[in-house]
């Protein structure tokens, strides 16, 4: 990408309104601790928006001027606009943009939307966990030790019944006896996601530098490269006789595109 | 499965009244041909269900007694029901029900729903089709030779904008200079899904015995197997202290499920 | 398969001998308990093999006439034949032959060579475990719990430096504050392979019912089924003209097989 | 990569000694023709091997400094060295190094021996090929049009008895009736590996630029890229009691690597 990375980071915002450790945790919400890190890269540029903004925080001039969308939700996933979900799965789809799913956001209706997934897990206390590393050389897992410790998390326990990720990069141990596979990415149509675990929102997870680094990495991982040609959204008819109009010179050039055919064939 | 795989086959079931070609050669639809064909094995159960029957062909009666549900719709996709849809993903998801989408069920609601893809192709005009064998050794292509031919298909071509498929099956070359991904498998949540691209409501296909044995052979992959545990429809509480309970031996036997953990740990 | 599936345990059956714990627990050898499990059931007949045998307990008459290779070594990886790694590879390639890697044998020869892997990972002491199920509804989990405890095994820990896995069935959970994805699957060619964690030779894992279970499961699941088409060992020449040939009638039927087209397509 | 990435060009390089077509098309071999087209790119640094030169070609001065190996061979799969052929596997293994197979390199001792599959397919005389982009989106495909003419190509068919691959970018329609998954990814342990069928040695395909440019994007995307964490090649054994230490704050830091856990745990 040649400009800036354009992210808008979406939180529901009402926990570190209500609760008075989240608040203490993230006086301005979680998307404001997080923005703040990734703006220090001069190749990312920062927006937050949050459920009780004007058009739930998503206007379509910000929505169609986002590379990548982060989401954090939890108790008010039933209030988000059904049409809003559809523009931003589609947008996904499109290649136009890449999404990350934090924490409870398993749940949300654009993860379940995007991935196609119930998205259910089980869960209990607050507790220890030890992050692994378990694909190393994945750009997402960029500078991140073989293991590293989060003093308190929400559990996250398997069964996590979501399809077989393409790519399974972080798994968590918990002192009370369970795993979760915790950091994984999706692709859909020419969309990039990737779910993570950490961020309950009394927990310090998004004061972790691990952590922090790890959302960072996937910022760069999901936003759209620069394709070599778009998917669309529709379904265009073709031409006719394709393979006998090449043979016959008729398709200047070695270059096809159908859809364009009429045009001319190439450069 | 022990008792008869009830498959249930969903047909838009408009051409067939409209279109002389479709009526000509589906008369009591391409449900009913391809009903006639499925019903002649004794492990198969048929239902015939259409857009315009009673609560879209699937109240909830039928749905809840469908272990495989095959789609064919197309110019009517917008029609279906939104709560129909969500239903059937969900049966889907949770492993109670296969999904089999045919031909132009590729830019339907549910396939769309289910597998998360736009679902977009091109595509022209009818033509001579060979269709290419690429996973000999898959259950869904048992008893179907290296290739067959079919004379006359309508031409859906790449790019298909879909998600990598889990399994690849089946790809089909085309007279006017396409190819396409014919037949590919889709594993979402606990459920399992089949495209196939075969069936154009003016083209013979599903008299074809290779294409009847392919819909057949998805039939027995994609009914649901006894599972050892059941996907859920929430996310619940755990056990804490798992661990150390079990090793304290305050856990019975050497299972363990964490939901009913109050009630007893195994067998 | 109309008939029984022929197991042969490979066992490389030294430390039973030496080790007093692994003689206690395995008198006869771990093939040979695990064997007594399988042989249990009417669909499975079993053989034993063991790397002190002639012809490293695989001559060519056994191995050709083995549906299912389950193989367990440790010490003595470096000495098991090249040509007879080559044999098992290809014959698991052309879809003859399900392959079961147990414990250590994620360094074996054939397990590397088979899923083109270094096989890598952490070790530490024997401790507790808890076997996850991460996709209860694969056959391979079967009659399996949620999660069940293993009260010693060595820990084996993540980075496992392996490809994705095709499916990730199991994952475990170690009380020292590990985590290894301990049981799940690759499909190589037409060959299925499973590969599962649990069976130190000082440990009791081959007598837990669960595990027992999972390797019965597995035996099903690796285990070639007819396959439509077979895979070869070697490139043919294909048809001339194919897409003519069959336009003119020159195909008879509408079933093509290049390969053995000459002698007539179809039936 | 912080420098340039340095490619070698290995090419069996005997048919452009041997047959007049292959001399007029590639005078200084398959592998001076490509390398002549990515030494234009400032990012790239390209060294030619052929199998008879000293040590094959690759010494292991000039394999340890290979970021990229591309891979021609044909007619004397059989003379490259087995001990060679390792030590390339255990490279890309690492992610050390890429690896792009070429045209008749799905023979090949690396190709088979890196991807662990036999790489069968069926073949057949020259003839027109129409190359489809099934990822538009994908990094290999950026520049490429949405499908591009290949007047000239050596058939190869479908069934290509591979495992499934990672992402399947290009496919193949002949003018014969034929179709060929042409353009595919694989990754083994850390390896990123690109096959592309296009190069016959009669053909001039490696003069086409989308041909060059595919290869060209393929460098770039097999290139190791900077990794978080090695891959080892031995297996070591880890820290007991983690969980305990760390909670006991004898872990410094909240970072932590077991391997080297005694020296301290983190920056």
């Amino acid at each position: 990408m040649d400009r800036k990375i354009r992210v808008t980071i979406w939180d529901e915002f009402r926990h570190e309104k209500t609760n008075e450790k989240a608040k203490a945790l993230y006086p301005d919400g979680m998307h404001a601790c997080i923005g703040k890190y990734l703006e220090q890269f001069p190749e990312i540029e920062v927006r937050l928006a949050a459920l009780d903004d004007p058009d739930q925080g998503l206007p379509d001039e910000v929505l169609q001027n986002t590379d990548v969308l982060i989401w954090w939700g939890h108790m008010a996933h039933g209030e988000v606009n059904d049409a809003l979900v559809t523009k931003i799965q589609r947008r996904v789809y499109m290649g136009k943009m890449g999404f990350i799913a934090l924490h409870s956001a398993h749940h949300s209706k654009p993860f379940r939307a995007i991935v196609g997934t119930m998205g259910n897990l089980t869960w209990g206390r607050e507790q220890k966990e030890i992050m692994w590393n378990l694909l190393p050389t994945h750009p997402i897992a960029e500078g991140i030790p073989q293991s590293f410790y989060i003093p308190e998390e929400e559990l996250y326990a398997e069964p996590f019944f979501i399809p077989q990720p393409s790519e399974l990069i972080f798994g968590g141990w918990y002192e009370d006896g369970y795993i979760f596979r915790s950091g994984m990415t999706f692709i859909r149509d020419a969309g990039r996601i990737f779910y993570f675990q950490p961020g309950h929102e009394t927990c310090p997870s998004y004061h972790n530098p691990h952590v922090l680094r790890i959302i960072k990495n996937a910022v760069l991982w999901t936003a759209p490269s620069a394709p070599g040609y778009e998917y669309r959204d529709h379904c265009p008819h073709v031409v006719d006789n394709l393979a006998e109009r090449i043979a016959a010179g008729k398709a200047k050039g070695n270059m096809v595109d159908p859809v364009f055919a009429e045009i001319g064939y190439g450069k």
